[in-house]
This record gives structure tokens, C-alpha cells and sequence, in this order.
């Protein structure tokens, strides 16, 4: 059965708007996304890489290089390359219980055994290059795992240390993570290494509650038809993603809209300037699946509540939530919209 | 000796409803029965697969596969499939004390060490596929592993990653826990992915306790002669949950249910929208048992506590139990019966 | 040396009463029991099993299978069976740090390495089929070991899956374990699977203080002599419970009685009908052990405290023991003896 | 060098009395030594054994069995026996971090390896029999070796079922702990196993502690010369400990003694019937080393403290020490000396 | 991607003149850079490393040993040196996770399962001898592993003992650490045994923090075009370190300093004597790269906060922090500047 | 480079003296010392070792026996001795991480997997032998080996009992432990049984600080050259330390110092007789170095402080530290010097 499309998740816009921004520009950072159980989380990172259109790479390769790449950056290309084929933007879940060896990769016992060869076996995280890697209640996940998936996803690099093992491979993904902050919350360290973190809450108005349901039943009955339905505003948001992928090298970022994100970061007390490159960067994306040309302060003011959420520190005297501050900071620092 | 029969079950309405919505939809999810020790939860799933006609299966798959199901969907058939035999229900009981890897499979230590090869070795999710898995006192078990069991039911796909192993298989079953919710709770994560939830307690009728007493020790004395006794009972309930089944499909569901479901939902404050789904389908499958042409508002009041007692949110304002919280809100959002 | 005569333990009725009932019926489920260091509680299970006769075993098979039981229940039996001889009844010391692969049995590593075979090597649950497994200090057992013990005494079969194995054997045996209660305890959900549980009490009548400790003395002075003077006792005891075992199944059980066992549990709220069938069951054993052709009340009246007293819930507002909230119920319910 | 002589020790008399009733009758079970540190705990129980006649053991026998045993009790011997030799009486230290396969014995990897073959390589409980097992520290030794050490101590057979073994061997032995009551203590259960229980303590009087530091200097700066200087108070002791050793047999236990002492253990309220069985046999053998014929009330009160002041149930009305508590109970109960 | 150049670091100013030290002199120990995330530690110390001049490496030595360094301190140099090449002067992360085998190096269990050989595998110690040794949140590091990385880039030699080996090879690197003082901090015992330790902070200042972004932000749009902007500052800067290491020897340290440092340090009652160890070489150093002929009082005012704000004692009368405490001291004991 | 030289090390008279009594008379047991972070306490230990004439041992020996020990006392000497040669006194190091078995000594594994011996691999334990072993932060080691290494280090033979060997082997050596005791203490139970405990203290005299300082940067600077300035100094130490030795046996201890000895330890209340042994020891061999005749309480005066501060009950009446309460009992006890 067809994953569930994209175009056909009802409300839910910070999240469509934060996965969008990360599929034009991954260097973005991953995107965690905290809400309640049950709102679709992982129905949508699935649903966004069926929407991308397919990628070619090397055939045998585990790390599905592209053709194109350097082949001396991979372990297997560098041996040689073969024909390439067509495949889907993979997307990869971190199960339940996943041990850290499949994760990263380990020693191929079978040829250990068998051979006396000291070969590498790849993990999910060779798996997930060029994609996605989704982990559902990251919260729970140990954070030395955590830390590890986000140092790779920034360096696009797997550098692999362990058994007698010493290599390096590509492995270029969006990293998504899903969280529900009732279930204790990830490290403020790990937390602001995520370029974006949105919000997804159950919808209370009855018309939309009752859309998702029907909606989730009609596919569930009728998967190929409930798709086939949707193609045309799919093939229409696919369009999008590509020209804004294009055209994002020559969007322009004004010296204003630095200057107001430094203040909207200096009123908000982020640590570091991690704060400021993501704003840049996400509303620069976004600019460009606007088809604007250059980056305006109104794209900031949408984007500020994702890229800035989770890098607040905890004030004992605000007793407001992250979003509320955001929120107030975006209107005293850059007006009204 | 035969299984004590279903339909000689004394009382236990809710829980013996819940476990025939399950076998007409297994898509409605897990059920879960809390209720006292020594209330014979285990005697019941025992008994309803006993219920249920034979199944086809391919001879020799480890996964019990139906001949008619795509073979490329297995690791056995896709190597190719010979004849198929009649087999019962597979009911599954999650021993004390088995380790991950009998449940998830794992390599096959015998052909790694004599043949140096790396095979798979199914595990006890293998065996449950088309079938029962029955988790006693699973508030016990470690919440991951209650999460892979509710992950795999939910999907219907064991999907293993370990020792080197990279493979999926079918696993699609009805998982049956039990509970004593004074020895400790599943975190509500868990709960809400239960789709049924239900309770069983003692018996305080005198003439209620006495039968029951009596026909166990009946049935433990003459087995055979006693089952003999319920055949026709047992027959008649079959022909039901068969009927059931074929209906399903055609059962409609009126706007006004759906509304009517979104109300008590939304009245209750659940997460998500999983209890709507989760009602819609309960009511639906309600309706095939009782031969009904469409949902009611009725089906929803009777379907709605073990739907939904389960995804409350702890509510210090409101002392009374989950039960007596969902029956309120019933009353006030679907009138009275 | 002989173990310690049966017949020549010094008081304890209680016990003694419990693990006659036991041999007689096991079905009543394993003997709990209570008490003090040093008063003899191992004693009593080695001396009980030396009392019974012996019984025919298949000669070489593990399980010590019947020759009258069906080969096919028994991995070993099951390729084929030859002679049989007269065994001792088996009694089995869980010893201390006894691993979990002991007790249950594990794979055979001697087989695997010289022979690259997975063979079943029978743990101490193959033991003592057909006998009695005792463990001292029960409530300093890991629960799962415990609850294992317990769900495979009931079933009478030791289901194996773990290390790649994956069989059934026969393991009918009456658990025996002895506790004290000022070390931990057993938890609720535990305790009320023991069928019976029995206090004993270091006596403080300096008589029989004095006959404890010379009967002691005597019999490790002189083991041999010891035993043959109670030959004649033992002899007597032995016929009384081969007897009360072949006129078990004649004892009828009138409404009444079952209606007395029924308001008994009601009137101590115990949890489920575990009550009411041990009750029935403890009751009907010790009326065959008696000679009687139906059970009476008085019956009921003697076996309630050791059916019943771990089976109560704790009641904060009455802070009598177990055993004294016992006897107010049976005094009020079934009226004074 | 040869170890200190045991009647070398300066004061300390409660120790040495209560090492050599174990010696004339290991029966009475192991001896605790509680005391400050630096008191030569471990110095008496080498001195002990040395003081002994060499015994005739088997020649090759792990297991050090006397010709005269029954062969079919010890796996060595029950492949038959060759000559036999004489050996020092065992004394076995059990060092710090022995793990428990050393204690109790494990496979033979080395013949595993090599020949394939599941061999049994005895432990230091093999090595014991016949001798002396000394514990430093007990209090500090887990739980679960402790409990393994008094029931091997009390059977004189050592159980194995580990790692697929399975097999029994003699182990009998006087086993010895030293215990700091300030840094953590056995529990009751554990406690209440020790025959005897006896306090050290640095001596007070100045004379005495130069004596001490006197002849452990001589000691040590000539073992050889200190040690003919004790040979005949050694030749002297030994002969009263054999002498005691067959005499032990005929000493007679009045009825008014075995009272006396029935009334000392319900005085000081001490569980089960251990205390009156050791106070039995403990008089009996001071009795013996006495010379006397027969048991005097005198003997009970010697040997009281030692054998019931690990015994007594924390009093929380009674805060003085369990030695002043015993003595107390000797006055009431037996009368001054 | 070349790195990020050094002399494009914005701010900074204590960290970037603690690293240049170090590169001067290595003796004066590791440093430590506390402060906020997303300040740019990591890319410093690379930036460094990559502005020094390339070394000479005896090709295929683990180790990189300098053709002029004694061939008998090394395991693989001692058999035999081939021709030498030119290498970048090396940097190893500790990535997460890195296990302590893969840092101290390990058994080549390759070789020893096809060969039996029992060879060193060497680990990150021997790649990052000649160089620098960076570690991320060094306070997540367990205890013992900083430990262990104090003690070889102390000694400059890495002792093996572990696995059955046992050799020493030459493991000379400064040792660069980073910490976020809110995570839980390392032990004063490690502290102390750093050489410097300075602090980042986020600027403050608007055409600052719009620099930085907009430096960071060219830098990985264009990074060889940024880089060869930078080429000439990194030259000059490279040709400043050289000249400084080689007048090092020659620079004088009056007594008057030495004694200002001493005074100081008392002051501060600082533990033990590295404080002033450190003062002094520290100085030297700075001096060095200010092309001084002798140590001044200025120089030591400039270094005395990284040399000496991690020695404190917790003052609880003193609530002001370390710099602050430092800075006071400075000012009374030295003078104004 | 050579080691930092005994003679060189300014002030720290009390650890000076404890170490040089150690080298004269091992057998006062271990020394402990305590004391700020930077204080050259392992300088200390590796100093003095360096300054011992080097010492004639069996080539090929891994135990490096003396060829005139006794040959079957040593597994590799009891299988026939060769040459000997002259080594240096052994200096070991128990690096940081260090597991048991390369301390104790292990299973030879390469033999094992190439030969299928069982064979030992000797540890630091037997590479101590003769020498010194240092453990830097004893009091951070796992109590379990500190124990060990006191036991190893009292007996003289490290005896192995662990993966199925079982053998002796000389250990002879002093052991040196260094601890901070702000973090974290000693058992009182191993406290006591290391000889001598001294304190070393960051020096508070601006001149001594600087000369420390200088001397240590001089031989930094010039090893060779530092070292030949002390040569002199050094042979005359070395002098003093061997004839102390051979007049050691000869030293007389008259009655008065051993009462005055017993009089100390009864006023300071310390557990045992160990205190007065090691008071008596340590003065014979001060008397030694002293070149006196006999012992005389002027020596004992000398010592007490470091043979008794570790010994001290904690007194919750007396606050002050255990340094002063020894002098204080020096002076009431002994008279003032």
C-alpha cells in the first residue's frame, strides 16, 4: 500500500512547513517535533519522502552513493563503481530496541567466521544517506545515541571507531524526532544541536477531527484509490520543493534581517549563534518556496517560532512557555505582522 | 485435553465482547484486561481461538503463511512454496522469562556454528502470525518490549535488526495482555496504543461463583465429556463471528456517529485522534455481530468504555475512576439509552 | 542415612495436614510454608516423599516417565521406549545460585561443541517430574524464578524457548516452598498461586521442646535404629494416603458445602474464585484422607485457614493477622466447630 | 615457616575454647569470630589445624578422601582407588575475589577446549574437606556464597549444577568467619546458621598487650626457634583434643540439662529449636575435652554466650548487647556460677 | 572542505592566545574552553592544527614517530624504519561513544583469530601522537578515561596493560577539552591537572554576532574562496608560532616573576605546585610568541586567568567566580596594569 | 631522561622518612600518603627506588627472583633456573583502568587459543616483586583490589585462583599509596592495614615554593645535568640506607619503649595490636638509619604521628583532626620532647 500523502494530512501547518523547509535545505539541521500521541508524526516524514521524486544511485552500493559523488569519500565506491539505478529517497525508522552496533555498523561476524576477514557490516545509518532517519519518542532514546545521530547528520559523515574497526562513509540524512514532553525531555545540549522544533497538537474543532478520521479510514480501505485522488496536488508540491531547491543558492539575505535576528536571539538570551544561522538558513528556505527573491523579515517572523523554541533558556521569572516567549520577543523585536 | 470452552464463560460480558470485536477486526488493535488474579483471562483468549475454524497454511513456513497471501512477502515463500494444510488458530503465550530473541527471532546459532552460515531463526512473533499473542500480567514486562510487541501488531510486520540480521517477515495477530493495575502501570504511551481495554472482576453473586466453580471442576474431572456439552453453543457462536466478518465491509457509519464520537472524544480530553478511530471500528465490528446494516449510537455507548478508559488523561480535579468518567460522558454527550 | 520418619516429627499438625492433602490430590497446588529458622520445614517434605512407594519410571528417560503415560508428551519417550524400573519418588533441593538454565534445563553444551548439535540438556523441572520440588526461603527467589516454578507446576509442562530451543516436557510436581515472612515477601500475586500455606511455630511447651531435640539427637546418633522403630507408623500412613487417593474421585462435594466455601471467600473478599476450587479441592482430600464419602463443613472448617490465609488483601482498618481474620470469618460463616 | 602455635595465642579464651569444641565435633557448625581488627582471627584457625594429627588420605584425590570412606560417594574415588598417604589437616582461605566457580568448582575449560570434554575441575570446597574453611570478612562476602558455604558446611556435600554439570562430592569442613560488626552484618537468617558465635577483643592491660607484641616479634624473627620452645604444650593440647574425640560418644546428657537448656533458648526467645540442639551438643563436647562423664549445668553456662548471642531477636525494649542479654538469661535460668 | 582558518575567528581572544601557547609549548599541558554551546571550540582547534606546518613521518608507523626521534621507544620504529613523508600535524576527535579499546588500543583480534598472534592494534592515543587530542563535553567523559588521557599527554607515553599485553608507545599531543559548565563538572582532581582554562561566550555585540554569521555562513558557501582570503594572515601567523618555538629555550624568567607568581598562587591558595609550574611556562611561552627576551610581570597578568581560574578552592565565603577571584588577586598581588 | 632525585626533593621531611624506613624494613607494611593535589608524591616513590643499588635476579624469571630465594617457591624457578643478571629495583605503576587480571595475572590466552595450555600470564603483582608498587588516589580504587594488594603485599605471595589456575607466586614488595582525603576515604578496615600513613602539604614559604619550582624546571630543562649535581648526595643516601639494613637485626627495643608503646596505643584507643607492632618496627628501623644502638622513645616519638593517624577511632567528642590527637597523646604520654 502507498504511504499516506502528503498533501492529504489535514491542519498540522509548523510541521508541513518545518519538513518542507528541511527537504530544500537539509544543512537546516534535523527537525524535532513534540506533541501529542497519536497526531501523525511519523505518517508524515514517510509521506514527505514518497513526495520527493526518486534519486539515482550506484547499484551495490550500501550507502546508495550518487554517481556523481567523489568516489574516494565511500568505502565500497572507492573499490570501483558499477552501473546506478533509480531508487525511492530512503527512509529509515530507528526501531524499538535497535542495539548500537546496527545503528552505526558493526564487524561482519558471518565473514568474521567464515573468512578471518575483518569486513564492515553497514547500519541503519547507511541506510538512511541521502534520506531520512526518523526516530519516534526520541526522548526515550539514551542520549549518547541521541548525540551520536546528530554529530553524524551535522557532519554527513559515519566515522566509525570500534572492534578493531576504522572507517568512514557517507551518510547525509534529515534527521526527524518525535517527542512528547510529558515522557522526560532530551539534554538543552542535544535539543538546540536540532535546527527546528515545531509543535503538533490534536485539532479540537469537530469538522477537522471529523475530516482525519474519514480520511484515515478511506485510505485504510481503499489505499491505491485514496492516492491516486491526491496525485495531482502531490506532482504540484513536488514541483515546489524542486524549483525552491534551485533557486535557493541565489536568494538574498539582507543585512536588516541579520541585524533583526541577532536582536530577536539578544532578546531571547540563546546561547551561542546557533540561533542566528538558523533563522538565516530556514527563512532563506522558506523564502525560496515562496519564489521570493530575497529573504524579508515576515519570512523571519514565521519561521522564528521553530528555530528558536527549544534554544530558550529556562527563566524562573517567565512562567511563560517557549512559544509564548518566542512569540512575544517576534512582536517587540520585529513588530506586528 | 480440549480448551475450556467460550461460550461456558460465566459473566464477563465486557471482556468476552471485546475479544469477538477483535477476532471479526483484528485492525481495531490489542486488547488489554485488567481485573482481579484468578479471573481466567488466559482461559479466554485460549477458548476463542479454539473457536475459530481451522486456517490454511503454506506446510513448512515457519510464518503459517495462507496460500493466497503474495509469497514475495515472506522469507520462506519467496524461496518457493509447496502444499498447505489445515492448521488451528496459533495462540501464543509470551513464556515468563523468554528472552528478546525467542520472541523477535534471532540467528540461528546451530547453522552459524556447523555451516558458518547466518540464518534466520524465527521467534515466538513468527509463530503468532495469523493468530493469538497472549501476554500475561504485561504490565511487568519491560516497556520495550511491550512497545516492539504493539509496534509489530500495529503493522503487521516483524521487522528484525540485530546480530547482523536484516530481514522482515509477516505477523499479524490479535495481542491479548493482561493486568492487575495494582502491581504497577504501563506508561499511557503504552495504553493508548492498546485498542481495547477492559476489566473482569470477582463475581459477588453467590449462584454466579458457585457455577463458576462448578463447571471448572466439571470440565477438569470429564474434559471431553464436558466440551461435548457446549458444541452446539460453540458452533452457533462460529457461524456468528463468520458472518461477522463477510459484513464488515459493507457495515456503513452515518456522519452523526462519527460527530457523535468526536463529542465524547473531544469531552474526554483523549490524545489524538486514536479513540475515534478506534470507536468507529469497535461500533462497526459491534454492528456485524448484531447482523446491523449500520453503526448506531447505541453500538458507541456500548463499545465506548472499553474504547476509551484507557486514554484518559489523569485528571486531579476529578477523583472518580476511568470507567465512571467515560460512562459520564457518555451520558452527557450521547444521552441516555 | 535414612531420611527423618515422617511419623516422627513432634507437632506441626498444620503442615503435616497440608502436604498429606498435597500427596494426596495435587491438584490443590503447591504448599507455602510459614515460619521460624530452624523448625524443621525441609525435613518434613524429605520425609513425606520417603514415606510414599515407589513408582515405575521408564529406564532412561530423564523425565522419569511413566510407562502407562503417553510417549508422545515426552521428547525422550517420544523416539521410542524401553524398559522400565522401580525409582524412589524424586525430591528436588532447589539449591542456592541454582541458575535459571539449571532449573529449566538449557542447551547442551558438550553436544553443541563436539558434535555442532542442539540438543536439550534436562534441567532440574525434568527432576522431579512425578515428585516434589522444594526451595527454601522462597520469598529470597528472583519473582520470575518463582512465578516460572509456579506457572509449570500448574500446567504439569515445561515449555523451553530460549538459546534456540523450543520444547515441551512433562514436570507434575508438588512445589513445595518455606518462607520467612520477616525477610521480604512473596508478592500478592505470587502467594495466591501456592495452593496452601501452613504456619509452624517453634513450640514453647518445654516437653515437647525437649522430645524435638532428643528425637534429634537420638536419630543422628543412631539413624538406622531411629527409622526402624517408626517402621510401623510409616507403613500405617503410607496405606492411609494410598487409599484416600484411589476413594478421592468417589467424594461427593454437596451444594451446601460449595455454597459455604463460596460465602467463606465473600465474607474475606479474597480476589477471584483461586478460593473457593482450593477450598473444594483441600476439602475433598482431607475427607478421603479421613475415610468419608462426602465432605461436611467440618471439613471446610479445617482446611480454611491453610486454603485461604495468603490469599486476603490487606485491610488497613483491621490489624489482626491473616490468620486470626481466617477464623473470625469461618467462626461468623460457617459457625462454631 | 611453620604457622604460630595455637597455644601461643595470649588470652582470647572464648576463641580458642570454642575452635577446639569445633574440632572435637564439627557438628556443632561453624564458628563466627566478631572482633576488632588486628586480633589474629585468621592466626588461631592455621594454628588450630597444625596443632592436629596429619590424616591418611587417597593419593590423587581432589577430594583428600580417607581410605576408609565409602568410594562410591566421591566421583574420584568411585573410578577406583590407589594407595594412600598422609596429609596436614586442610586449611583453605577463601580469597578476596575468588569467584564463586572457584569455590564450589566449574568446568574444566582446558579439557573443553582441548578434548571436548565436559570435566568437573574441583574448587576450594573440594580442597576443604576433612579441614578448615576460613572467611575473612564474612559480613562482607555476598549473601548467596555465604548461604552456599553453611548449607555445603552443614551437608558435607557439595551440590554442583552449573554450566551442565551435575554431581555431588564430600565437603565436609569446619568453617570459620571473622566478622567487624561495624561494617555491615550477616543477616538473622544467615547468623542463626553459625554453630558458635565468639568475641575478640584488643586486651586492655598493658602486660598482656606487651606479651603479645613480645612473641609475635620472636615469632617472626625466628619461627623455627619460637615454635620448638610451645612443641610440648602442643603435643599436650592435641592429645586432650584426640582423647575428647573418643571419648565424645559416651558423654551423657541428663534430662535436667536438656531442660536447663530448653529454658535458657525460651528465655532468650531464640527461633526454632538450633539454639537447645547446639547448647546440646557444644556442652557435650567441652564436656568431652573436660574429661567428664557426663554434662553438667557448669558446661551450658561456658558455653551459653557462644552459642546463643547470634541468636537472640533485636529487643527494642532491651538495648544492652546480646552478650549482656545471655548472661543475664544464664543467671535467671541456671543460677550463678 | 579546507577547515574554518584560525585567524577568521571572530572574538575570542583568551581561547585563541591559549592555543597558540600550547602550540608553543606543548609542556605547559591540555586545555580546557568552557562555555556556551555553539561557540566554535572544536573548529579552533582543528583551525590551529591546520596552521602549522606539515611534519616529517616515518611511513607506515602507527605512531607518525619523527624520523629524528630514537627508534627503540617505539614498538613499530624498533623493528626497522622504511623512508619518511610529509603528514598534516594531526588532530583525533574522541568520537561518542569511542570505546576505551579504541582509544588506549587493543588486541587485533583479527590476527589473533586468523594467525593466533597476539598483536597491539593501535587506537586514537597513536593517531593523534605529534598532535592534538579533542575532546566534546570532556565533562560527560567518564572519570577515568580523562583520567587516562591527563596521564599519557602528561607523560607523553601510553602504557598499555590489558588483554595480555603489555607495551608503551609514544603518545605526545596537546590535549584540548571542552566543557559546558552546567552539565556537571569534572572532578577538581582533574581539574588541576590541565594546564589552562579559559572561557567562550556568545558575543553580545550586534555587528559582532552579524560578523560571525555572516563569516560562518560564506565560509560554507564558497570554503576554498574564504579560505585563500585568509592566506596571508594564516602565513604571518604561522611564521609568528615557529619563530616563538624556537626562541623559547633562550627566554629568561627573573626571580621577581618568579616570585609574583608564587605570591599569587598563595593568594589564591591554589593546591600543590602546578599553579605555579604553569604561571611560569605559560609565560615563557606568551612571551615567546610577543618575541620578548625575558618574562615580565605583563606577561603573567595576561595569563594568570587561564593558568589559574581552575585551581580554586571553593571559597564559601567568597561567592564571587573564579575569574572574578582571580582578577581581584591579580590586581593585589601584581598591581594594576 | 633519569628520575627526579631522592635527594633533590625540598622539604616534606615526614614522607621522606616514612619511605626511607620502608626501604630498610619492608615489613612494616605498606605506606599511605596523604595530601594536595601536586605534591610529588609519585616523584617521591620512583626516587627512591632510583637511589637503591640495582639487584641480582634470574634471567628469564618473571618473578625476577634473587638467584639465592629458595627455586621451588617460584613457578618458572621450579622448572630449573639459568643465569642471573643485575636489574634496577622494580618501580610498577597500577595505571588508571587497570582490570584485576593484569594485576593479579590472567590465563594465558594466546597459548590458550594457539596451544590449548592452560598457562599463566603473570601481572603487575608479580612484576612488583622486590620492588615497589604505587598506586596513585588509592582511596578511588575499588575496595575489593586495595584489600588484595594489602593482603598480597603482607603475605609476600600473590596466590591466583581464578579461571579454573590455581598457583603461588612471590610478591614481595612495599606498597606506596597516594590519596586526597576530600575525596572520598578508605575503609577504616583498610586504613589500618597500611604501615605508615603520612601527610604532605602544599609548602606556604615563598622561598621553598620557589626552589621547588625551580629545581623542577631546571631538570625539566636538563635532566642529565640536574641529576649529575645531586650524585653525591645521592650515594651518600644510599650509604645510610644499606647499612641500616645490616644493622637492623642487631637494634634492641628495651621493655620501657614497648610500655610506652602500649601506652600510646591505650590512650589513642586503637583497635588490635597492630599499632604497637608498627610503632615498634618503625622505630627499630629509624634507629637504624639513626646508626643508635637501641630503640628509645625519642624515636618512638619520632614515628607515632605516621604509624598511628590511621588508626584512630573517629571520636565524636573530639574534633580535632587525628594528626593533633596523636600529638597530644605523644606529649601526655610521653613527655614533651
Amino acid at each position: 500500500m502507498p504511504p499516506f500523502p502528503f498533501t492529504a494530512i489535514v491542519a498540522q501547518e509548523e510541521m508541513k512547513r518545518a519538513l518542507l523547509i528541511a527537504a530544500v535545505d537539509p544543512s537546516v539541521g534535523g527537525v524535532l517535533i513534540f506533541g501529542d500521541r497519536g497526531t501523525g508524526k511519523s505518517t508524515a516524514v514517510r509521506a514527505l519522502a514518497a513526495l520527493l521524486p526518486k534519486i539515482r544511485a550506484v547499484a551495490g552500493c550500501p550507502y546508495s552513493c550518487s554517481p556523481d559523488s567523489p568516489a574516494d569519500a565511500c568505502p565500497h565506491c572507492a573499490r570501483g563503481r558499477g552501473k546506478s539505478h533509480q531508487i525511492p529517497v530512503p527512509v529509515v525508522d530507528l526501531p524499538l530496541g535497535a542495539t548500537e552496533d546496527r545503528v552505526v555498523g558493526a564487524l561482519d561476524l558471518e565473514r568474521a567466521l567464515t573468512r578471518g576477514e575483518k569486513a564492515f557490516e553497514p547500519g541503519l545509518l547507511a541506510r538512511a544517506n541521502r534520506g531520512f532517519l526518523y526516530i519516534d519518542e526520541a526522548n526515550l532514546l539514551e542520549d549518547h545515541l541521541v548525540d551520536l545521530l546528530l554529530d553524524v547528520a551535522a557532519s554527513g559523515v559515519n566515522t566509525v571507531e570500534r572492534e578493531g574497526l576504522s572507517l568512514r562513509h557517507p551518510a547525509r540524512f534529515v534527521l526527524v524526532g518525535s517527542g512528547n514532553p510529558e515522557e522526560g525531555e532530551l539534554r538543552p545540549q542535544l535539543l538546540d544541536r536540532f535546527g527546528l522544533a515545531c509543535e503538533v497538537t490534536t485539532p479540537t474543532d469537530i469538522a477537522t477531527r471529523i475530516e482525519v478520521v474519514r480520511r484515515r479510514d478511506a485510505y485504510e480501505r481503499d489505499g491505491e484509490g485514496f492516492c491516486a485522488g491526491q496525485a495531482k496536488a502531490e506532482r504540484a508540491l513536488q514541483k515546489t520543493i524542486l524549483s525552491a531547491r534551485e533557486r535557493l543558492g541565489g536568494v538574498g539575505v539582507p543585512d536588516a534581517v541579520l541585524e533583526s535576528a541577532a536582536r530577536l536571539c539578544l532578546a531571547l538570551g540563546t546561547d551561542g549563534l546557533r540561533g542566528e544561522l538558523t533563522l538565516m538558513r530556514t527563512a532563506r528556505a522558506l523564502a525560496a518556496l515562496d519564489g521570493a527573491e530575497t529573504v524579508t523579515v515576515a519570512h523571519l517572523r514565521q519561521v522564528a517560532p521553530s528555530a528558536l523554541r527549544h534554544r530558550l533558556r529556562r527563566n524562573p521569572l517567565d512562567e511563560s512557555g517557549s512559544t509564548a516567549r518566542v512569540a512575544r520577543a517576534v512582536e517587540e523585536v520585529l513588530g506586528g505582522a
